[in-house]
């Protein structure tokens, strides 16, 4: 009852060459690769020359081959390919997420329109079968909340910075192990973050949201004195993919987070990616695994292959109409901002501040702000403040002002 | 595209009460309840007397009800109610492990002779959708171990011991919180741990067990000797249902560990589930969530029904013949012995010693045993003497008198 699978594989890095010792060299699935593609034709590689080609139409104008498995850097090739595959009734194989979250909505309808599978768990959460979770499992309107962090460079260098060690030492060590890229700005400004947030909220809410409307501020500027009052209060700080349902609305962002230590990110070091889900009845659930890596790639990628005997295809059981479920910036939530300037603070529209600290060199305030003023400014550059989330629940406009009228704090009016 | 399900209910204790809650009085699933029998007609409940009934028949042989829920306790009503429905061509979701592992084979083979669906996720691991995962997302032969806390009433008893609670203490502690049953047997035993270990080794992989063939030892011999001995050394102790391919055969038991600060689960605790699945290629995942309690159980009941909506069934895509892959208890593993008796110690036959610490009430050694020795004493009933499974990987026999025969430690001869 299985189908037997002929791959085409584009690209022949770490995760292609695993792939192919796994799929060509066991008996582990009914499933071959039968040509590559790579683009450059000096490499040296570990297989012999004939197995590759360098020309992309022997794949995608093969009929032998039903399955494209697409693993190569460069997202605009990437999409060509893709889309082509998809046109020519190949399935596809993805973990590009740039590529996958900038054109979800086209290319699903084409996988449709083609009755092909188009399977992309490796682009979220490394090893961790979330996409699957969330379309199998969570496959009701029962979900209220994922929060992730879905970046293992990230993860790493907020992890020795919570050690102490600084942002660009951090940065350095990152990226001499490998896990950080040369120009870091996809994922230190939380870009990368942002594109798997594309993909969870589709698969948890059924909204598909542009990736150019989603907020997206990373780790840049993140100073010792952050790390210090995270310190001090028994925090650490980690990046956050983050959306849930508050009210009929969806909310959704990615930004650094304060976690406290009964929180389950606390724990959750170095490359690791978490993911953490609630839904009705269920409290939280926890996927840990590793994220960074050619190894969890290689893993999810398999999967999906495997899920391709059995003809799966996701179904977006959950896609919404325009008019049923909306996404909104709308909301508020309680922030730390810190900066050496006063100035920079008291830029930043408080509707209740919670503490001010003020000296010669560092200043911080925490309150409360709306969301939608905030994400306005391009805090990514900004190097001359910091903003991160502190654990308390997002307040919807009506919740925030019924609380706000009780309070006995600071009340800013604006 | 969704099937309307009529739904039959046995059992209204908190989950079932908050089931029908969730389903009757929202519009989350196209499910409703629309029949519910239960044992006492006394009780008061939390909804009008009419909605319930007495006998059985009036669910079994009602043509309009197409899914039986059954959440009550007593196995053996349970294994008459569940075979009756399945043979009646009604798709079953239960939470009974004992029934469901016992019972397995006939079970599966009703299920399908019937072509309906037989739903168990609530069965193993609270809210974690374990059994979906390895069924759907670990469907093919990578998958080489898993290891769980998978009984949270142990759980919540040996967090309360690790922080230096007597055993006796800390189960009166589970008992007056509802953690743990009066009579504790099936959960401090192993047993409980057992018949979810059953349905973990089916899914993962594809071999089914007679519950009588494993071995369970559980944690009611665990005295605060070997807990000090634990904090020593770095470790904590947990309860694992663990399993895993050693060359070409499957090894499984349930016992106490030691495992350290580097584990995933030594941060789980109290009442909290975790499983870890080790696969080719994808290092370890790790999933959390909640073990013990009426949410967690409901949640994975309500997945199971949202399931049924899309005709979900199991399909045991990895299930062995006898000749393919086999269990066996011929293996070496590395153990902690503790006890007040050298006499008790000595009884146990070692086939490498790593180490013995002797004074008036306390000694132990470390080293390693051969399981199928080991499980022949009815460690349960042996007060005397503790035995804790030391963090090394268990070693076929081949591979263990490789190693044994270059060893520079006591090496005892039979």
């Amino acid at each position: 009852m299985r189908n037997k699978l002929n791959i085409g594989l584009f690209g022949f890095g770490v995760v292609g060459s695993g792939l192919y010792e796994v799929l060509n060299q066991s008996q582990l699935l009914d499933a071959r690769i039968t040509k590559i593609v790579v683009k450059d034709p000096s490499k040296k590689r570990s297989i012999p020359s004939d197995n590759f080609s360098f020309d992309g139409t022997e794949i995608l104008d093969n009929n032998e081959i039903n399955v494209v498995v697409e693993l190569i850097n460069d997202s605009s090739a990437a999409y060509e390919i893709v889309k082509k595959a998809l046109q020519n009734g190949k399935h596809v194989v993805s973990a590009n997420k740039k590529l996958i979250a900038e054109h979800l909505s086209e290319l699903i309808e084409l996988a449709s329109e083609n009755s092909v599978s188009f399977l992309y768990e490796a682009a979220v959460g490394g090893s961790i079968p979330i996409i699957r979770n969330l379309e199998e499992y969570y496959n009701n309107d029962s979900l209220s909340s994922i929060q992730g962090i879905v970046n293992g460079t990230t993860n790493y260098i907020l992890t020795q910075s919570n050690d102490g060690i600084a942002y660009n030492e951090a940065l350095k060590k990152a990226q001499e192990l490998g896990f950080a890229e040369a120009d870091p700005t996809l994922d230190v400004d939380g870009f990368d973050s942002k594109f798997k947030l594309v993909l969870l909220i589709k698969h948890a809410f059924g909204l598909t949201i542009d990736p150019k409307d989603l907020f997206n501020y990373g780790i840049r500027n993140i100073k010792p004195n952050d790390v210090a009052f995270a310190g001090e209060k028994g925090y650490r700080i980690k990046l956050f993919s983050r959306a849930e349902k508050l009210n009929d609305k969806v909310v959704g962002l990615v930004a650094p987070h304060f976690v406290s230590q009964d929180h389950f990110a606390y724990q959750v070091n170095n490359e690791f990616n978490a993911v953490v889900v609630e839904a009705v009845f269920s409290d939280k659930q926890l996927f840990i695994g590793k994220g960074a890596g050619s190894y969890p790639t290689a893993s999810a990628v398999l999967s999906d292959i495997s899920a391709l005997q059995f003809d799966y295809k996701y179904e977006y059981k959950k896609t919404r109409k325009e008019d049923q479920l909306k996404f909104t910036e709308d909301f508020f939530l309680k922030v730390y901002i810190g900066s050496s300037f006063i100035e920079a603070i008291n830029e930043i529209p408080f509707y209740r501040i919670d503490e001010v600290y003020q000296s010669e060199n560092y200043n911080y305030q925490t309150g409360w702000v709306k969301f939608s003023e905030v994400s306005k400014f391009n805090l990514n550059h900004r190097p001359e403040l910091s903003l991160i989330v502190l654990p308390e629940p997002f307040k919807s406009v009506k919740e925030f002002n019924a609380v706000r009228s009780e309070s006995r704090h600071f009340v800013v009016e604006y």
